[in-house]
């Protein structure tokens, strides 16, 4: 059952250096720019002068985590690695907060993990039975044990024959007292980049913003496939496996991912503009203004109303705040929830036809509450363009997708959304027009791009997800009409 | 000096409501809409069935204050007011936040305040001189110590003797177990409106979001020099003084409200859209693109654009996310601390002609980062627009502007605040042009608005703060041209 | 009625220092050693090197409030005031934790106080009356209010006229810029003193423990109406009224003071043990061994040991942890409560005749569950002896007795106490027993005792109390036998 | 050296319970009457109607980890273990907390331990080189792994072929959701104890105290090398070692353990009074009073006092409430801090010759204070007995007896420390005084005590600390005249 399978590690930011001279300090600004990857928790851990690894972690924020000058320069060490985690119900106690520190009694290693193994049950099952004890919910440590259990003398050796036995999403960094290491899928699935200091120190980092706000250049998005070490000689790059296929999660663009962020070598928000202008070039509606849903779908916004040749126009405000109703969640308080975070500008939208503009739809209440609100402000009609395709199957490699009974599209025809929703029509961005509109150009399937959650194509065996698998109960064949790709199992 | 007589109450918000079923919960979500006007405190004080009233306050934000739901469901009453208030160092204890809540033997009295009081200093002195005790350092308490000693017998009188003896501009809430009174001064420096909700039951806030949140529907701004008085039987419109004359504040057009606010019938968000088409027009620069520092500047972003006829650009992203940097602030960390709170997008700007458009210049430096952070990102040209005049003058009537001495354009010429910003050219609203773009045409110098920050021309007497008026050391007459409006005192 | 009208300052400790080199620190330890007389709040202001007061408190105790070296090290000054709180239910605001602390624009004043006033309601009805607004439900404030109205020129005249105005029990300590002062009413109900630091520096205090504790050597007890002004000349002594008789409260000497102090005199450990000896002579009974209920038992039982001639025994544990039980206070559980406190040892009491010592019954329940727990564990008699006589009359002057519904001996007669007590047999000190014991020996009424609790006779009117005075239910006249002082009001 | 292979789990309270319908409640009444075993943890696993097993734990005394209902009320299961923990520096994260609790995929596991093991770093050696990834830094875990990793089928199997791998001292309790287990090692260094509640419940404690404050009675002593099983059949004694000869920590009776519990038959508080009648009886001093350091030698006191024929007072007083200094820990301030717990009754000391009762002296400072304390209050003479011989050797089995090289005797003659001490004169009871007082009269060396800290003949082999091992400078046999007992390594 997908549901009592699912584990942890779902969309998270790593962060790591070698060799700074303010490593724990790097590491929380970069942490800070991936914040949005994961705010259910966070930590730093850094190695010391006398080659031991010590770390602070806690739930929440990283300001809340680090909420005292000290907690930052406790951590005195030249190397890091940090995480900021996203949260799923469940398995919210501290002991999932990563890095995950071990502490042997000759060294001590740490781990940080953004992805989602899909034989990480098994593989759990088969170490228990070996003899080994599991401190957390969590993935990342099955690595671990795997690493410990490896007959090679050599660390790295041990890495690699652990790595070629894990499945699924993960991008993974290490932290001993003689390297940083940092690992990517098969796959490909998560996005991650080196980095390099004006001093000439090395980072690793999920996404470039990171490398930006640290003041890094750009090095190489690593590769599937890929085993980073990086040390006091610099980076070497090694292949612990050549079986592999690019197919990065197309959520990274459409919602995940900060706009100043380049994955591959495309910018997000040129992607999400591009994808905005694509969904308009398929359905050429008649609108007054276009309002995009803020912040996240600004981009597609300005791309949807360069195309329609409308005027892009702020008729939704967010605020910046955020906001908690203490209530029982029914649903006149989930639409109170919806309006503390949203507002309609009433002069902006009175009277006008609106084309309003989203990156998705999940489970559609929100959207419904949106359509209301810019309704009771006066505008005259509001079309519901959406900048991606409908999502209707589970991720598995990392992303929290709802299960397939929650979301939306897996369980109504276009049509029918549109009803409930109460948009006067609705459109989707097709699959081909997404693909195009990334524009990733890569020689693999879609371009390179995972698109399983539109397609239920997914890019390997799902191991053990393959007997909770749910199809969706809408198969809405118009949207899916140009994909022609085949699942690839690696 | 200026310095030492700078009292408390600085812009605040403030929401009540009389007689609704969920009083607490309700003035809860008001304040939320409102947290923009102060993140130090708030406070929420409920009448209860037995004619007492209760409250909770606290530091920091409303969700950190009451963030348990006990928090607000003790809080049983079908009155409330509430309070959030913004901070100036010095005066961050508990005892300064508000409501203040006043017992007494046989009743108790709760009060909240936005503005700023005048002749705050000398009344407290005559107070202390007549055996008053106060218990914060705040304006708001001289009010209820001039209530105590008034001679008449119903509270209503007094409370308007009261106000007749304060100067300088307020809005202040009380209230008692028979009535909810709101009072605005004599010339209407903050915005206060009453709005009514569905179940026939009334509210006052400082801005018109409050209303939206809460599901309330407008009904009138108050006018300078009223007094409202809201009870069982409905709401009256009491005058305590005749001598009026509108001069609202013009900063909450510019920076300080909500977009999606109105004050005396103008949208916000519309107006900042006009300065931006304003100041476009003024200074019609050639440009690539347009790019607003989000999230304040992206009104006057799209006027610009809209002027200009070149695309409006996300060429600056803004984290989310709070940030701290904890490290002594040196310059460095300055420019680190703007990093992590805006980035540039490499993909948008580079080797674009810029036009960047802010609100307005404090003391020039986070512009500065700014500017340099797009360069580094490529922008070929960065062109600074303005859309207010110069901020030159101090504000004694409730928002925080800094001292004559901090103020950039106080000390400096447009040239060398280019100059030092390090814009290819610098480019502020006329103050003509601002009074145009607001569009309040009222029968009052300025339209009805407050422009003494950028004229020196205050709408009143400046009592307490008369002595310690510091001059700026620039004139840039030409930014003043068309101004002729002369002080007006009450 | 008696309950509507108890007010605060039950029972509390104070301490003052005035230039000392470690003023906040010396205060600490001061207060810690007065911890037992109160433990709901505590603070301590001192006076900076400018000539303002500042100050630190919070609920709970000492150690919680003062929790971070920064609480006290922040406290920078040379003079200083502190205070312990008794907590009373109704009072628990931080409002309430004193000192309190004054600003006026021109100077600062603190106030700690010890006691309770009798016409704290009727003043407060006057002074509201006439414009004054109070920040807490304290007693203390009235005294401010009160020098804030007086006509004086100089402070000290101010606050004598005050001083002649409040009824009842004080000790207040005062702070301003230029002097520490301390009061004491015409009665002296609570005692204070004067010690001196070897630097020659003055100190005053609750209790002499304290001046041990900070290695100060006592001065003098302050006597009924004085009033002892300490600044940088030395210490004056000064007397606001000649209308004076001491009544020292007895309850301090049985129950309340901390062993090692001495009160006029008397030290309060032999004072117990004195009692202890005497309830012995008064009820010779026969017994094995004597057992005292730690720790405030203690001193008494070893008196009634050396009168009886029998070994005293460890026979009942205290736990030294704080204990909370969490679950509705049934009777049941009020009696887990008992056994989380206290044990006996089985080993000791099994099979003897056991002189159970106690300083004083309540309730009586707690006497009830001991008594079952000795028998328990073995003991073959209980014979319980009261080292006091029996409560049956309320204080007003500052301890927080029980209402005379509440106590055991208001409502019973001593055999039907000792039935509910399930004791074997039931003995209570004679009032002329207590008073030998004690030894005071002063020329006033009961020797310069107050033991109204105990008789009725009230040193002083009632004024705002007398209205709810509840007579006791009981008469039992022996215990009295001895008694005929007469109530003195001044 | 033997620094660092200091391990944790020194000193620390278990209990647990079996089908009890309060199971969460009753270990809290029962860990709180062990609070004085440790607080720097606590923490308490129950085992739920699903057969899972859920806990809560945390930092500090059991009423601060247990701070709200909910904390227990959440603990909902019929069977339960908890435990404190004695806290040593460089081990105080949360994850050294107990019970430690272990989930697998299919079952949990929850151990709590009291002791030491000797062999525990070298079995971790082994076990993490076998792949065990170690959660803790805590001896308790090294039983689990081993239990992992054994080949019978059975868990009580394992359970018994790693428990006797493991050397030293432990007192383990493990819980399943098919039994609850407790353990002891071969020598019984630790006290535990199996009780039975009136509804034929089992319990299982560290000591008899805690079946007391629970409503339990006393069944039986767990004897060395036994393994108890609790399960719903009742409970199962099981021998999983015969090689056993009791040495149960003289320190317990001396120390730690609590006045009212029973240790192998002999009461603490009893056998604490025999010792202070058999140091007197051995050193027959002339005094006028005996005074005894509270709380921990009060027993010895009133033997002493008794021998002597001299009246046993109350000359010192402990503060009830902790203290802390804030300031750096010079000499100065560490006597403060005596100064704040301990003081001196002047009207009880002044003048008189003091026999000052002691139960040990580790460094000899707090000594050193109490008799200048006592001094400064006037006595005349202090002639300091200690009712234990002098410690001079580090425990190994689960006492946080300092290092050697603090050990006050370990370094000086009985004169230099009289010397150092500033007393009149200094005795210690003799070794064979200390056995006979206690007088257990078991089959065994030293009646069945292990009296290593005093004699230095070790009950078994030291196994890891061999190495470090050092021997103390003096030798000072007069003290250790009459013994003569050889080490039994098992």
């Amino acid at each position: 059952m997908a549901t009592e399978l699912k584990s942890l590690n779902e969309e998270c930011g790593v962060f790591g250096v070698w060799n700074d001279d303010q490593a724990a300090q790097r590491t929380y600004f970069g942490l800070h720019s991936l914040q949005h990857r994961g705010q259910e928790g966070a930590g730093i851990v850094v190695k010391t002068d006398e080659d031991r690894l010590i770390g602070h972690k806690g739930l929440g924020l990283l300001a809340d985590v680090f909420d005292r000058p000290e907690s930052i320069d406790e951590l005195q060490g030249r190397s890091a690695i940090g995480h900021v985690r996203y949260g799923t119900a469940g398995s919210r106690g501290i002991e999932n907060i990563q890095p995950l520190l071990f502490h042997y009694l000759k060294e001590d290693v740490a781990l940080a993990h953004n992805g989602n193994l899909t034989n990480a049950v098994s593989m759990r099952e088969k170490l228990e039975a070996d003899g080994a004890i599991f401190q957390s919910n969590s993935d990342t440590e099955v690595l671990m044990h795997l690493i410990q259990r490896q007959p090679q003398a050599q660390f790295v050796d041990r890495l690699k024959a652990s790595l070629r036995q894990i499945k699924g999403g993960f991008a993974y960094l290490i932290l001993t007292k003689d390297a940083l290491y940092a690992a990517l899928d098969p796959n490909g699935f998560r996005p991650l980049v080196v980095g390099q200091l004006e001093s000439g120190s090395y980072i690793v980092a999920s996404e470039t913003c990171a490398l930006d706000v640290v003041g890094a250049k750009f090095v190489r998005d690593v590769q599937p496939g890929e085993l980073i070490q990086i040390d006091d000689s610099g980076y070497h790059v090694m292949q612990y496996t050549t079986e592999t296929q690019l197919a990065i999660c197309s959520m990274e663009y459409i919602y995940f991912a900060r706009p100043d962020s380049d994955i591959y070598g495309v910018n997000v928000h040129m992607a999400r503009q591009e994808m905005g202008r694509q969904v308009a070039l398929e359905n050429p509606i008649d609108a007054d203004i276009v309002v995009g849903v803020p912040n996240s779908s600004l981009s597609a916004a300005s791309g949807v109303a360069q195309q329609l040749g409308v005027p892009d126009e702020m008729g939704l405000i967010k605020n910046q705040y955020s906001s908690r109703t203490f209530i029982q969640p029914t649903q006149e308080l989930r639409e109170q929830g919806v309006k503390m975070k949203l507002s309609a500008v009433r002069a902006v939208v009175a009277g006008k036809k609106v084309a309003l503009v989203d990156d998705s739809i999940v489970r559609g209440t929100t959207s419904q509450y949106i359509v209301r609100m810019l309704k009771a402000a006066g505008a005259k009609e509001v079309h519901l363009l959406i900048a991606s395709p409908p999502l209707k199957y589970p991720c598995f490699y990392g992303i929290d997708i709802e299960h397939t009974r929650e979301l939306m599209a897996a369980n109504y025809t276009v049509e029918e959304m549109r009803d409930q929703i109460g948009a006067d029509s609705l459109h989707f961005l097709s699959l081909p027009g997404l693909i195009k509109a990334i524009g990733l150009k890569q020689d693999a399937p879609n371009e390179g791009l995972c698109v399983a959650y539109f397609s239920g194509d997914y890019p390997t065996a799902l191991y053990d997800y393959e007997a909770g698998f749910e199809a969706p109960k809408t198969a809405d064949d118009h949207v899916l009409a140009a994909s022609a790709n085949q699942p690839t199992t690696i």
